[in-house]
């Protein structure tokens, strides 16, 4: 059966059409990995048939590759006897996520299976914030003695791994207390003498993330020092585990494809292939809020319902003054916001750039003024009509840039992710602002 | 002058506001990183100023660390003698960007100055692709011979290398002809007794990275494969020198940060604090398309100037239909752009996410056209008009789901980045069928 189906995409094509042809297929010849990605690939209601048609092994070594959404829902679609029976051997990563999914008895059932180490720990990652390294840090860290001699370590690496972790580089060396004194790199033990200790050629190690760090923290960290794997540590210096880079690079990926899925505010629709419903659920909110916001627009055109009437080639216009307004100001935000990201941004250059950004909109204004005044002198033969949408854009333009800064800047002060929210922010803005001058000069000037 | 100015934002204020005070900074108290970090956050014309304080030297050591609009600008305000004088000491990617920035007849002095190995390097990488990886691969592989033993390898590293470049977990083996066979892990020279051969410990390396690549396949291979370094190898498997985690991180986080600036149209204006001008010209294209599509918009608009003279209120509500349409629709792109970067698309899984959309669009396009009929019907107390804006609104939210899917496929299908021009497209689309169907309908039944 398996060898038609090596290609990922026909073995998708596949389920698609018959999802209970899963059971023919012998996921053993496939990796963990290989099997991940044809879950995420499978639309929610095939992917849960497959998910159990597998055996318990085969998901104990699937869940832990899965994307957290996917992770989340096929949790969700397992019986909590085969929870309880898979999360012992889960990466403990992997298993506070099962426990927090559970109900409190169910969760407990789960914990009292675990050995004692690990039933602390999950339970330590549940008392930690979501984003906590805790949460997400490996527990497979090579540590050594300062007080054992190189070749001590060589024979201890050679009795105990056939092979060392991902992303071991370094050996972490620890006091006899578990206290974090620095890091060994693997070629000392080429270029050393056997009997060198280990306490006399370890690097200290100042890039250490504490265990109350966030994933913002641990990815600047990597970011900033070409790291491959970090130590995690207590308040006393003590040893938790390690993060190394692919996690680092999850989170840096997590956190720039964040930032592209929440200003459409889709941060909560992250799985490709969700249900329908599951969908419409949780995209609700963002429209909800922007329906509030285009019926504000709407209240300010019709404080104008009798100039409309008048001249109903303003009705035709307006959208252009508004539209604008939004691109242009969304191109600040945009910046903005990647400014702040990138850590680029602070109160050294941010009245420069405020200065800067005022400039475009000069600039641009004056533009794009002259044109749409040109094109609307030409189109209703009204010298005074493309005068007024001239300077509403013009102004709208200035407006566009001034939010544009300030709404980010504001907005991350708060504490609020200006990802999230600035865009509907700063369009509200540009609406109003545009309809109202744009209208409003209309009323002054034609009426 | 530097004791109080190791903090980076104090240090930017001060040079802000005095950019002639950049000649009392020590900059050699600084890492090369950090005042690459000074230099990224200060505003193009102050940067320029700080760059011509730095001696040659400095700037040899700091341009390879920045990001690359600033590399450009700060190349051009360097002199060409300078440039010849530098260029031999930089890292390979950087010379070729500045000899790409160069005159010929000054790209031609600069590439005389080079020894010949990396001149020649130079004009390859001047023949290849933006972004191919010959661009941007690392000259600094640490590679050995297949028949030395391995007491003959740590020797050799003993004898060339007081540390080994970062990075470095296995060492690259070759032949007399500079084939690649396979990888060394460090930890073998440990392990393993000091007269076993290389070839018979290497490990077979399928992940090698082929020199016609390009930066998505690199990302690709690093994100599958748990890679530190990969090697890149021409078509008869010689080994051209490798890439490692920095490097295929870096590409990552430009794909997804490209993403992000691109949608708003800024993938040339990603210098956050480069002049207005360069700022101004390099957005005015995206602000003119935009103008051509909202036109277009208002010429459907004004074809029924006669219907909104009799009844203002659809001038009113029309931005409704149309921001409602613009904003479901930019969520079903959003989610399909970014499945289609990350791979999770394909024709097996396409149609189930079209239908999914689709339903999606269906459930919106009921809840949200009740919403807004009721509160027309009560506003405006025209029960057709209620009619006409909810079954309007109703089917601009199903036209977004459709084209909110087929604009992002047929665009890439096309060669052409959805993430660059797919959110036009949708916009002009829904504004259009939007404005059509209320002031179509509403004509139909009002009048």
């Amino acid at each position: 059966m398996n060898d038609k189906t090596a290609d990922p995409v026909t073995l998708i094509s596949q389920l698609v059409g018959d999802p209970s042809s899963a059971d023919q297929v012998i996921w053993d010849d496939f990796t963990p990995e290989f099997t991940a990605d044809v879950l995420e690939q499978l639309p929610a209601p095939t992917r849960e048939v497959v998910w159990l048609s597998l055996t318990t092994d085969q998901r104990t070594a699937v869940l832990p590759q899965l994307d957290t959404p996917v992770q989340d829902s096929l949790i969700f679609h397992t019986t909590n006897d085969e929870l309880a029976s898979i999360t012992p051997s889960l990466p403990l990563r992997t298993a506070t996520l099962v426990v927090e999914q559970l109900d409190s008895k169910s969760a407990a059932a789960v914990i009292d299976a675990l050995g004692l180490t690990e039933s602390e720990a999950v339970q330590r990652n549940l008392a930690s914030a979501p984003d906590s390294v805790l949460r997400w840090m490996r527990d497979d860290s090579v540590t050594i003695q300062a007080d054992w001699a190189l070749s001590e370590v060589v024979i201890h690496l050679k009795s105990n791994y056939s092979s060392l972790p991902w992303y071991t580089n370094t050996l972490l060396v620890v006091d006899e207390n578990q206290h974090y004194l620095g890091k060994l790199p693997l070629i000392m033990l080429t270029t050393r003498s056997p009997e060198t200790l280990v306490r006399d050629v370890l690097d200290n190690d100042t890039n250490v993330i504490l265990s109350s760090a966030n994933e913002a923290e641990v990815a600047a960290l990597f970011d900033d020092h070409r790291l491959i794997q970090a130590a995690v540590v207590d308040e006393d210096q003590r040893l938790l585990g390690r993060v190394t880079i692919e996690e680092a690079l999850t989170v840096i990926k997590k956190r720039s494809g964040d930032q592209f899925m929440k200003t459409a505010g889709m941060e909560h629709d992250t799985d490709l292939l969700a249900t329908p419903l599951k969908s419409y659920k949780s995209r609700g909110v963002w429209l909800a809020i922007n329906l509030v916001t285009v019926f504000m627009a709407a209240g300010v055109i019709s404080l104008f319902q009798h100039t409309l009437q008048q001249i109903v080639a303003l009705a035709v216009l307006m959208p252009i003054v508004s539209s604008m307004g939004g691109i242009a100001g969304s191109q600040t935000l945009t910046l903005t916001i990647r400014g702040l990201s990138m850590g680029q941004l602070s109160r050294g250059n941010l009245g420069w750039l405020f200065k800067k950004e005022l400039w475009v909109g000069i600039l641009h204004g004056v533009t794009w003024a002259l044109v749409v005044g040109a094109v609307t002198a030409v189109w209703f033969g009204s010298p005074m009509l493309a005068v007024s949408i001239a300077l509403a854009l013009f102004l709208n333009l200035l407006a566009a840039a001034v939010v544009g800064v300030i709404i980010p800047v504001v907005l991350d002060k708060f504490g609020i992710d200006p990802a999230l929210s600035g865009s509907v922010v700063l369009t509200t803005v540009t609406d109003i602002v545009g309809f109202t001058l744009f209208l409003g000069l209309a009323t002054w000037w034609l009426l």
